[in-house]
């Protein structure tokens, strides 16, 4: 049999069997827009999550932790508009309130509903206004648009996509959805993504799979190693698929399916940073390690002068050794290869003679990428970030007032 | 007696008795500026320098960083327009050049004199008008100034100041120019800083004031840690003075009078970061310690989301809270308190009530200061920023096109 993944045409994180989901506009910041969704498992589900490691979690962080710790959540309760992030002991109790209205509405336990927000921190959730919205909210079988809507903050558009894997264990799908992430994760830039699958597969396995994936993919974008109070990634399978159980040993185009639908998402987040232009792709290779190469190539995405030279299609690769050389990351400056958008400025730690203008033209493209070789080593590693715009600023600059 | 500390009205570089300087237009990379220049003592001088932390260093770091050892320089010899970075062997021939014909103009032995350069990464360095620029120089009392414009490079205005120390050792002077640094070092915004005194002072005490003295000022200035290829800060000191000779047991005054120079130019640096139009000062107290004090308060100055808000004069201390979380230091929530501009807007990890168009009035300064209280130990630090503007960005985006 031919293993393949294969894109579903408008796919989405209810593709997958046995999931719906919906959302409605609560006016929980704005009117007019939707703001607060479910996303729910009609059988009982395997779960598993990955959140921030901030020291600062939001209560919804908080809650969300405790109740992913028995693998069994069937629900996600979201919303945009309001983080619930320093709200104390009220947030916990708020948060607490959404997973069992939402346990209600599906009949379900409390601690089946994973419970996400994102917004801006230090504003206490209008209860009143969850409490009517989670009544209102439809449950449809291509629902997932609408919550892919839902969860926007300064996104310009939803990011969603689904696969069908056909392998030897047989056929699932998986889907998902995300949302940014401004250049960096701020406050209104929490990254959250949720993520189904119909598989049939271990739990371990699930747990681990989805770190992996998220290693490779989210936590590689830009954004100086940032990370908000309300980050969170969950994946939810349901084994309505009749596909042979995946575990450890026969779970590689499992694996491989995840990572890709995670660095697509990863990468439609980096896109659509707030004001960017273009994505940026940072390739690390023959580092001394991979958890050096990992470190130089966010740090590189995450450059406010590399992504300001993009942005202006600046050829300036002198921004990039710059911040490699106060990487801490094991060098030779004279074993060093760079290029740009695939030509050569740099061999050998000595700089090569490149035509300015033309380089220039090349990198007005939609993604620019960077590709550095090191060659000390064996690590290899990509991050994603995007161009830095004088509208990053403008939308950064008055957010609150 | 009374101890004090004097600023010198238009004091500089060449205040301290017997320093001499110069700069000359030596169309290095723009026509029309001064862009080389020599600073000089008469006397044979002790010397001290810290350099960048870069693994990978310009040509004239690594031949000043040797010719520091030997603590005997009395001259330096300084470019603007072309950093000397990544030029390979040339470049090192080419730094050892520009110490050899300052050497050869001053009449003293090439070791003594300091390189130093800033500007393009990549380039070459015109060795021919360097040669002849050297030559032209003249060299004066108040040539300080002229020097404080050579090194400028995104500078919008030179940095200078000099201090008369009057103290139970005698009286003496210290003075000091310095150049930026855009919001980020990067390959055109290297720090460089150039300090003499008069001071009759110890050789080893003279290197650890130094040092101090950069670490609580240049070293907390903003901008994700970072360091580029040719930053460097050095001192001469020629006892020209009467002074009773200053070491580590009667160097108090001496430490702290050039702390203060240290941290003026900082500040300096700071508000004229590239687009800057305010200084932002970020005081951390009761930390677990000075050191975990030190990272917070450097990364809240670096946070671009920060630095947006308070370009825009908004008041969203939920950002400066999101990057405390994610700094790595200890800290309980429940305990924390931040001020910002002076009004507390949290307390004891909840959010106060405060006018928000009232603060945001009050953040339209040019200094806005945020202040975290940990209250969980002794360690404080206080870092320094610029806002980000869109000009930073216009700026960057288009610098070697």
């Amino acid at each position: 049999m031919k293993e393949k993944i294969e894109d579903i045409k408008q796919g989405t994180v209810t593709s997958p069997q046995g999931f719906l989901a919906g959302a409605v506009e609560a006016a929980i910041k704005y009117k007019g827009r939707l703001d607060l969704g479910l996303l729910y498992s009609e059988a009982p589900a395997l779960s598993a999550a990955v959140f921030t490691r901030s020291k600062i979690k939001a209560a919804p962080i908080i809650l969300s932790m405790k109740n992913n710790e028995k693998g069994r959540a069937r629900a996600v309760v979201v919303n945009s508009g309001c983080a619930n992030a320093c709200t104390g002991d009220r947030g916990l109790r708020d948060a607490a309130e959404m997973s069992a209205l939402a346990a209600k509405k599906l009949g379900i336990r409390a601690d089946q509903v994973m419970v996400a927000s994102t917004g801006v921190i230090g504003n206490v959730m209008p209860m009143d206004r969850i409490q009517k919205g989670i009544g209102k909210i439809e449950l449809l079988k291509d629902g997932g648009h609408k919550l892919a809507r839902a969860i926007m903050t300064t996104d310009t558009r939803p990011k969603e996509i689904a696969v069908r894997v056909m392998e030897q264990n047989g056929h699932y799908t998986i889907g998902g959805i995300a949302k940014g992430a401004g250049m960096i994760h701020p406050d209104m830039a929490t990254l959250l993504s949720f993520l189904t699958t119909d598989a049939r597969i271990n739990r371990e396995f699930l747990a681990k799979a989805l770190k992996a994936a998220v290693e490779d993919s989210f936590n590689m974008l830009t954004i100086d190693g940032d990370t908000s109070t309300n980050d969170m990634v969950s994946i939810m399978a349901n084994g309505q698929a009749d596909n042979d159980l995946i575990t450890a040993e026969n779970g590689r185009m499992f694996r491989e399916a995840l990572r890709s639908i995670c660095r697509y998402l990863a990468c439609c987040i980096a896109a659509d940073g707030e004001g960017a232009t273009r994505l940026i792709e940072v390739c690390i290779e023959s580092a001394k390690s991979k958890s050096q190469a990992r470190k130089v190539a966010r740090l590189i995405a995450a450059s406010a002068l590399v992504k300001s030279a993009v942005h202006g299609n600046d050829p300036n690769w002198g921004r990039v050794v710059a911040v490699l050389g106060r990487s801490g990351a094991d060098m030779d400056e004279k074993v060093l290869d760079v290029y740009l958008q695939g030509e050569q400025v740099m061999r050998a730690g000595s700089p090569l003679p490149f035509e300015k203008n033309k380089l220039s033209r090349r990198m007005k493209a939609d993604q620019v990428t960077i590709r550095v070789c090191l060659n000390i080593g064996a690590g290899s590693a990509v991050a994603w970030g995007c161009d830095l715009s004088q509208e990053y600023v403008t939308i950064n600059s008055d957010y609150t007032t």
